[in-house]
């Protein structure tokens, strides 16, 4: 196994079809003795048409290899959860002829948030997702679950250093938008080019020094009493104003 | 206690600065005892100007009482969370001079979706949150606790029946918006009046007849391969569509 795979659980019944679908390599199929509902008939088929064995085995496994506790009868070791390369988010953007659009994430730390994160990414359309090894979570099941099987599509980036990435990504054409609270207004800033949006953590925002690597910083109207919005929360509103602004020129 | 009374745990410390200073009224403090970092004298300072009493406890208690098992060496019992009456949300509009802006909730589950939606709510200025009695999750400390705060800000009204409550509020003059996927798309719609959005659950979306009962279906573009955004997140998005549609307007 080589520093950019992780060993991965699935679990749940439409990750775990998802996954099939999405042809990952499997290492063990296990599901719930006896379960004969909808949902496990068409995990069954799909695991024939793919030639994966099913291993049938009591609640009291599952439960005890469950990291979710949300297994739902049905749980898969995929062979590793392969990183994608940095190139493969910029060529993926290249492919569909589009200015590239990734999200970075500085030190977001909750699985379920990096889950939810990779899955607006998906669905807002960005290329891929970059995350900073050490200071971010990584790809575990609670992820991969909180992604609803995004992690099977959107490309998944993990670098050593942020900033530097931010660096190179510029000398590619770039730009730069960090997401913070005293920026310009998101509705009032192009962001239609090639873009690359930093999200911070929760408690602590996006980092100085990769701050300082940003070429403006962008900001979501707040109009309450607290402080932030959740982190994949602030993410989904921001990617989504990109897509706003794209759809608006005919980009996408 | 009456039934829209529900009796609370606060965990965290900037829950529980938050609540202090939004004049919650205490049952008990419980804090680790022989914690003196600064988060621990910020609390020992607040408390003491509001007059509350701190209970010193060990480590091992403060872990039997948590239900997030992320207490930060601090729990508080407060007296009851009171759930909000429709009116007063429509008050607070009134009071503001703006048109009412409410996010529905149909369905919701998960206490960590329903947490992030207050807290979404009460940053892009709806005027409060409304969810149904029995079908979904309630005000619980995981609740309390992913609303980072706002729930000591932001009303939420309990109702019996969603759908004959979106009726009362049509006869008011609100139109209402159901999140789904075969709607018009958000940025073709005027989202600008008097509005209430309706978010259903993850797993099955807004039911039948609440969906029945809303003048058109809104939705959010989806450029991936998966089915939906998290619950939460698709909550951002929409509301912060409004804000912009209304800041364009001038109107907020």
């Amino acid at each position: 196994m080589d520093e950019n795979e992780e060993r991965l659980l699935i679990e749940g019944r439409n990750e775990v079809i998802e996954a099939i679908r999405a042809g990952k390599s499997f290492e063990k199929l296990y599901m719930l003795d006896g379960a004969r509902d909808g949902a496990a008939q068409s995990i069954r088929r799909e695991a024939k048409k793919y030639g994966i064995r099913i291993d049938f085995v009591d609640k009291k496994r599952l439960d005890a290899m469950s990291d979710t506790g949300k297994h739902q009868g049905v749980i898969a070791r995929i062979a590793a959860y392969r990183y994608a390369e940095v190139s493969d988010i910029l060529y993926r953007a290249e492919k569909k002829g589009e200015d590239p659009f990734i999200l970075l994430l500085d030190n977001i730390e909750d699985p379920h948030n990096l889950g939810a994160i990779i899955r607006t990414a998906n669905l807002c359309g960005a290329h891929g997702v970059i995350i900073e090894k050490d200071r971010a979570v990584g790809l575990t099941a609670i992820t991969a679950k909180a992604s609803a099987g995004a992690l099977n599509y959107t490309p998944v980036a993990r670098v050593t250093n942020l900033s530097r990435t931010i660096d190179e990504l510029k000398s590619k054409g770039l730009w730069f938008a960090c997401a913070d609270m005293d920026g310009e207004l998101m509705y009032k800033q192009d962001l239609t080019g090639p873009i690359g949006i930093v999200i911070g953590s929760e408690g602590n925002g996006v980092s100085r020094l990769v701050r300082s690597k940003c070429d403006f910083i962008t900001s979501i109207p707040m109009k309450g009493d607290i402080d932030s919005l959740n982190a994949s929360v602030a993410a989904g509103v921001l990617a989504y104003e990109v897509v706003r602004q794209r759809m608006e020129k005919g980009k996408n």
